[in-house]
């Protein structure tokens, strides 16, 4: 490559659109499938009865953040999405929207973090796209990643599948991600030490699931935080969910900048975190992948509104509901 | 909604986001899958022994051109691309990025063309993503769609499977979608009939293999054109390609605009037509399947160059390189 900037050529079918690829992001990601570059991407099946299938766009800004970047994030973000039907991830897509007159140091670097997070999560990517846009029509990097699976015999896990008397619990503190991005936009201006959560869970689930298959619900509290799952959970189960907020875990940093700017942290985002529903009896599995980090912060209730009640540390008790406003925008 | 406009709270995970999705995308696009809204959408999987993979982004501008709008274009061009593997299209995720101050009514088109397009696909949307980026970070709506299909035993078609002998085809006028994309851009000043010609061919495809499974080469010439899609071949496996100018299929009118307006018909994009190369035997089936429109434009032969050469009407011999710039951006 001689430019250093995204151009719109890059996006135009030809010959510098195909070394690009060739050389940035097939020489990165290279797996034996990828590198064939076929306009679809050909695997063996696998012989499960069932097959999950989800999707995201990442439009974080900045795209750089303490504990990763649009790239960690692009990975993690999906294969965690899998692993909430209970399905181990077998291949993802990849595609950018990339901006002209973006850097393609930036780009690589960018790469090379996806490259890290696809080993981490043992999943290849397989086949992927790239357009570019005019300056203005874009920032720096738009990706989506589209992610299969396969879900093993026995596994039957959904929000729709809370059942009265289960457990709630989260697997770590909350929070850390969107506060991350807050840090990264200069709107904290005290030093902390808070890093994204960002990571890859589905190994962790996967050894979850080898313990138990009793799980009912796996949620990945990302937008609109831990209140916006567990509201999403007892809409499609039918059922309440009565949370004790002192059980629920939030380092002591994310609660100050909370407290500072105004924030409530059971809406802020995470990337690195699971809500999980199960049996009680459930609960030591959890604990036994997740460590000391996860807590039990709540029961399911049977409740023909399906709300989620916060029993405050205050000990009153109260209705909360689905966010109503943003707090940040594009934070994933 | 209230709201005539994306706002940036549609982007914020909340209970506006929750109302605009369930309003507008999936109660127009459901089927039993994607009204679970789960991160993952869970289906039955295929006995079939492999499955195939595809993802693009749609970032064309305008979003509305004659035959088709950018709705139309984000399915056709996934289900198009699982047939140039020989795959039955199984599933499509759906990924907006949504500009803030785009117009709802505008959504709720594109929208209308996506359900339109995906029943004469017969394909189902099982899973999506929304997100919003501010005014001037995007432009109206961009597009995801990757999508999985299965294919059937005995069928091998890949850009790398093209023979010695074998026959080249392609199934119909080129040029007709990027000529298509001028007019809607005001750059063609005379009155034309064309339209661009995006449409699902999947069906075709099947037919096309339930009469033969020995077709080797399926491939869209979308970005790039005819001769992209024919250098990409050439390169994949590792032959020539000698291709009959006389022999080619151009809309008078494509040609007039491209006589007018400087460019070659054969490195326009198409999002309707397939370039097919299998042995001669063959050609009967295609011509059943893709109608008169079908023709035979060239024959692979033994080259260590990996050349397409294109036997002009003049009568020379010229060498048909991959585009060096681009001719127009954003065309799909």
């Amino acid at each position: 490559m001689q430019t250093k900037d995204i151009t719109m050529n890059l996006g135009s079918g030809g010959k510098e659109m195909h070394n690009f690829i060739s050389s940035y992001i097939v020489e990165e990601l290279k797996n034996g499938i990828l590198e064939k570059l076929d306009d679809a991407a050909v695997m063996e099946n696998s012989n499960k009865a069932r097959i999950a299938m989800t999707t995201d766009s990442y439009v974080v800004s900045p795209v750089f953040f303490d504990g990763g970047d649009i790239g960690r994030l692009c990975v993690c973000g999906t294969v965690n999405d899998l692993s909430t039907s209970g399905a181990k991830p077998y291949a993802l897509s990849l595609a950018f929207i990339l901006e002209e007159g973006a850097s393609i140091e930036t780009i690589k670097i960018i790469i090379d973090s996806i490259k890290i997070a696809a080993k981490e999560a043992d999943v290849k990517i397989v086949t992927g796209d790239t357009k570019v846009v005019e300056k203005g029509k874009g920032d720096k990097i738009y990706i989506n990643t589209c992610g299969v699976g396969f879900i093993d015999n026995g596994v039957n896990i959904s929000t729709h599948n809370a059942v009265i008397d289960d457990i709630v619990m989260i697997s770590g503190p909350i929070g850390n991600h969107e506060v991350a991005m807050m840090k990264a936009r200069g709107m904290v201006t005290f030093d902390i030490n808070i890093k994204s959560d960002v990571s890859p869970l589905n190994r962790k689930i996967e050894k979850l699931l080898e313990k138990t298959k009793q799980i009912h619900v796996i949620k990945d509290p990302t937008r609109g935080g831990l209140a916006g799952a567990l509201n999403e959970i007892c809409k499609n189960s039918r059922c309440g969910i009565r949370i004790i907020e002192e059980n629920i875990p939030v380092d002591p940093e994310v609660e100050a900048v909370c407290n500072l700017l105004g924030f409530d942290p059971m809406y802020l985002a995470n990337e690195g975190k699971y809500v999980i529903v199960c049996g009680k009896e459930d609960e030591i599995f959890v604990k036994q992948i997740f460590g000391t980090e996860a807590k039990v912060i709540g029961t399911v209730i049977r409740d023909e509104k399906a709300m989620v009640t916060l029993q405050a540390k205050s000990g009153g008790i109260r209705k909360l509901g689905m966010l109503e406003t943003t707090q940040l925008p594009r934070i994933c």
